[in-house]
């Protein structure tokens, strides 16, 4: 018999919930999940295991785990929720009419970097809009999303909201060279200011009046955004700034518009987003547009959701409760 | 882009869970839970990925899935929740008091045969009882069980229980050679009567005043059990017939003996025993005592549990009320 007292209990990047945080948790995930099956958003469960084919990385963030079954298929634990709910979409649901809604509780498993201490088993809660609405289903979802982090007791958090084509966008305005523009998107993809300076033309190019690297790395409250900003040739921009006039005040007021935001996952193209509490240093969760997962099963679909660390979102509100990280 | 809509769309064993039904598993899990909650059994939520070491074959069921991590450890998709539940009362809760009572839902795999059409991903839902009580541990298992069906909504439930040890008991009263007895528990295992019979002594060797086919089979609805089963040399059935006597008469009428079960699992011992409905052809959950566990990290612990196939639950209760196997 072997002992089961071992000092290095669980795998790492892993670990055990014991009941008097798991009270808590299931306490808010219950309000979370009631809430979105309230607005027709149906819960789906879906296999731990996906073959490699359908999760592949050219679809979403890469597998932290691969294996191989008994037919000699590749299997990977699933990294996300998005891509097996664009499968059961393109499959059990093919001929419906949309808008089809879903919602999920459940773990994914993600890469994480050696010795950062970070999870690789994450609890997601999320939903997912497929197919026509009659209004911008952004505004549908960020305003979800609004009030699942209210219902799951966060009272100061922040919407960060771009767009996958506005860096490309303004760039093309500076009419740069290829190799350039690619370096330029590396850079800010990296947060490397300091080459991006130094890649772009002069300190006088100007874009929308501003200098091109405040253009390029805009982050200002949603509100303060003049309307100015969009212009001929740059549809990204604009299709963000109606976007953010659509909201409702009391999500547009939490919401900071972010020229450089971009997208996590390849399938990401349009409106991306993140969100983020004050108490916490990390993103909770994020979202976005992911049209193209449906370009060859039904072409033309629309599509968005969003998906939250549980455990994050259930440590910011701990964070708030002990009064951390308020601004006010 | 891949196609998403392929016509084999999950890993074999498993399937997708959509809306409708989702919500019914929903509900009823949450009845479950918040049943096990008030009598004190927290919740708690372990890694899905276990070390290989800890989960291994000799603790639990074998693993229906292997990989290597980045250490090179192995790891296992968990095939079961007692043993990671056995890890932390052996670690985290090593110099607590008992009695400990967990609770839990989450998935466990399992290996199957080829073509079963078996699932290897099952949702589980259970509950741990680990360290002494004043009265007998079965008894609040059982007990807390039989509650635990009807709040699922089935109506037409049986427990067979059973001992680890009484085939072994009643064979030794035969005075059989090892190799015989060797021979007769594993027919016994295998539900083998042809073989039994040949391998056993002759028509006329009684036991308890059965014939020894008849005693090593038995099968009889508890209250029809007679208490002369006892005698000097079986301790296993005498302990069977106190769990019986100190039973709530709602539990005990439900309740079949049979001397023939065996355990599934080779961490079990002593009591242990099965769920069954009419409904459905196959056992629905089951659980007994499996104190060698804490052999090394708590010796002289006492630990009884069960654990239920959600979806087997769930199709048994739709199996009810579609009138399907009811006797009554």
């Amino acid at each position: 018999m072997k002992d089961l007292s071992s000092s290095r209990p669980t795998p790492s990047g892993t670990r055990d919930v014991l009941p008097d945080e798991m009270t808590e948790l299931r306490q808010m995930t219950r309000a979370m999940l009631d809430l979105v099956l309230a607005e027709g958003y149906g819960e789906v469960r879906t296999p731990t295991l996906e073959y490699e084919r359908t999760s592949a990385s050219t679809l979403g963030p890469k597998p932290a785990y691969r294996l191989i079954d008994e037919h000699g298929d590749g299997l990977v634990l699933r990294s996300d929720m998005t891509v097996p709910i664009a499968r059961i979409a393109s499959s059990r649901f093919a001929d419906a009419e949309g808008p089809l809604r879903f919602s999920y509780l459940a773990p994914t498993w993600r890469r994480v970097k050696a010795h950062r201490a970070e999870a690789t088993e994450v609890l997601q809660f999320g939903v997912e809009l497929v197919g026509g609405t009659e209004e911008d289903p952004a505004v549908e979802i960020l305003s979800l999303l609004g009030r699942v982090l209210e219902a799951a007791g966060l009272k100061d958090w922040r919407i960060s909201v771009g767009h996958a084509g506005i860096s490309q966008e303004l760039l093309n305005l500076l009419s740069l060279d290829e190799a350039t523009t690619t370096a330029c998107l590396g850079a800010l993809q990296a947060g490397d200011l300091v080459t991006l300076r130094e890649l772009l033309p002069s300190q006088s190019a100007q874009l929308l009046g501003l200098s091109a690297q405040e253009a390029l790395t805009l982050r200002q409250p949603a509100a303060s955004v003049p309307e100015s900003y969009a212009a001929d040739g740059t549809p990204a921009i604009s299709s963000l700034l109606d976007l953010i006039g659509n909201l409702p005040s009391d999500v547009q007021a939490r919401t900071i518009v972010d020229f450089s935001l971009r997208p996590e996952m390849d399938y990401y193209g349009g409106i991306v987003f993140e969100v983020y509490d004050p108490a916490i240093g990390r993103a909770l969760g994020s979202g976005g547009r992911y049209d193209s997962l449906f370009d060859i099963s039904r072409p033309g679909t629309v599509a968005i959701g969003f998906g939250l660390d549980v455990e994050r979102v259930h440590e910011a509100v701990a964070g708030e409760e002990r009064g951390e990280g308020l601004t006010t």
